[in-house]
């Protein structure tokens, strides 16, 4: 595959050679998983002798976004689901909207697929906005888009995106960062007006969980029955159906609202941090709507050295399509942390 | 698809309706996982904010075998890697031995590939002898056996099975229960020499890690990187890579050595029940050498609904290709277990 590196992923920024490196490469809350779900995993471990059964998860995420159970697949990870969506469905033309996470168009790829990028501009706020809809060609019979995007941090609206719904085309709306944005705006999970739609959700994000290989789709009965057919009988683990189940109940999704507000205020506290070196020549994407924001700063790739020099892990931005080296993206951290980081971003920069 | 449901499976026999029932119809050993394997999963719990790293267990499973890591791929079950060696392979001709677990057929069929079925006889103790080599086509560029295999419970040689080996040729040999057999006899894991041998494996019977989600292929190093490329990211579990790294400790393989002794003790308590009962028609195929038999009853059917109602689960053996509606599995428990079980048996096949 010719291009940036579509394998690369944060983890790896932090696990090789990274041991002690303060890490804002991955987008995972930090102090997570609770101590209340992880006190329900362990308790799940007594029952581990038995295969998993999802009937009660499955049914406890549809009753979580008003939908019937034949409209939720659960996955070992949205990774599973990408997978999925490439192999079972019958697709000629995918399109994939860059920049964003990388898995998808890997997936696609990997299933044989020839994939066709349309990339959201810099210029334009790496928004998708309706000329930006219409550079997506009419014979596409899936596309992909996250909301809101990893890296750009940037939340397009609901009805911009369901504005690449079409008849005979599956539109997937990757919405694993969705639940660290307050109140769910631009939420499409619910849904059941749009053609194609297809939604995926993590729970790795917002509750420290990935390591235990969760999330789920929401789609029309056909296409959950097209990918359950594909995907290997028990595909899901009993703690991490056990971790779903937990993570959709009202008490949960009440702590989840306030770590999105959490999210909110930690990221105000870096992006002020930020804009002190905007004379410096350090841009940042915005506004940013996710727990990470995408930022351009002069010799970005030394830069980076440096923040590891100085005991930072940043995410590098050359393997997103559509970035270049001159990008790297940060995970919003608390306040703490954030003031660390800032000065270290500054000396890195350079005199 | 026609004939029997290959879809069925013993946990369905358990769980659905099955609340209280003894199981004797999962083939998990009963008291697993230990205690001390449980705290190792546990602990790994503090780790799952951070996405699963598999070096560690694949090197720690590729020495157990004394094979290189790059012949080593670890899977979300012996289920995923069906679904790999379907999709990823290119396959033109499957060729499945019956009867045997279903799962591998099922998952080429839903890959889109004919299968072709050879069946073992009940004649022939559905031992795989020369002449059931002879009759796999030489066509076949894939053939997958079990050995022991389930559900009949008859353990190949090792020299027949790799008589099935050809230049060209993918042979799948599934050992998910080998490990239940003192000395692991006619083991092909970790021998290098047979073309096209890929050897599954399973943590989920010996250990009671059904729930968790645990297996791995040893192949070929390019079978193995094919097989990869398929696979979703982070496909196993932190807390699934923990138990197998430590299931393949020297410590563990002691005990799973010990385990299987005991299984063939209490096995042959069960069998010694099972034959007071040959004079009202049972039938046991023989000689039996995983931790379940195949049993020939009349009126098994019947006798399945009598057993349930006498609390009893067992696993009908009518779902798998080459047995009939006759026959029921019968997991190997304990001897107290076994005492119950048999009189129960024999007051359900009737006056």
């Amino acid at each position: 595959m010719p291009g940036p590196d579509l394998r690369h992923h944060g983890d790896a920024e932090v696990r090789d050679g990274g041991a002690g490196l303060t890490d804002l490469a991955v987008n995972v809350r930090s102090d997570t998983p609770p101590a209340w779900l992880k006190e329900k995993i362990a308790a799940s471990l007594d029952g581990l002798a038995a295969y998993p059964d999802g009937r009660a998860a499955r049914e406890a995420v549809a009753a979580r976004h008003g939908l019937s159970p034949d409209r939720v697949l659960l996955t070992a990870g949205a990774a599973e689901a990408f997978v999925l969506l490439a192999r079972a469905l019958k697709v000629r033309h995918p399109v994939v909207v860059h920049p964003q996470f990388t898995e998808p168009e890997a997936a696609l790829r990997d299933a044989g697929h020839e994939v066709e990028r349309v990339l959201l501009r810099e210029e334009d706020g790496f928004r998708l906005d309706a000329a930006a809809v219409e550079r997506v060609p009419e014979a596409a019979d899936l596309v992909v888009v996250g909301n809101p995007t990893n890296p750009t941090s940037v939340l397009h609206p609901a009805a911009t995106v369901t504005a690449l719904a079409r008849p005979g085309r599956v539109l997937v709306v990757d919405e694993a960062f969705m639940d660290a944005v307050p109140g769910e705006r631009e939420a499409l999970a619910g849904r059941t007006d749009v053609p194609g739609l297809v939604v995926l959700r993590s729970l790795t994000k917002t509750w420290g969980l990935a390591g235990l290989r969760i999330g789920y789709v929401l789609a029309s009965p056909d296409v959950i029955a097209t990918l359950e057919q594909a995907q290997p009988l028990w595909p899901v683990s009993t703690p991490a159906l056990v971790a779903a189940e937990a993570c959709v109940t009202p008490r949960a999704l009440a702590e989840a609202g306030h770590a999105a507000h959490r999210v909110a205020a930690d990221r105000a506290h870096l992006l002020a941090g930020l804009a002190s070196l905007a004379p410096r020549g350090v841009r940042v994407v915005g506004p940013a709507e996710g727990p990470f924001v995408l930022v351009r700063a002069p010799g970005a790739e030394a830069v980076r050295e440096r923040l590891r020099g100085a005991g930072f892990a940043v995410r590098r931005g050359d393997t997103f399509p559509g970035l270049g080296p001159g990008w790297i993206r940060l995970a919003v951290r608390d306040r703490a942390t954030t003031s660390r980081f800032v000065p270290a971003l500054a000396a890195a920069l350079g005199p």
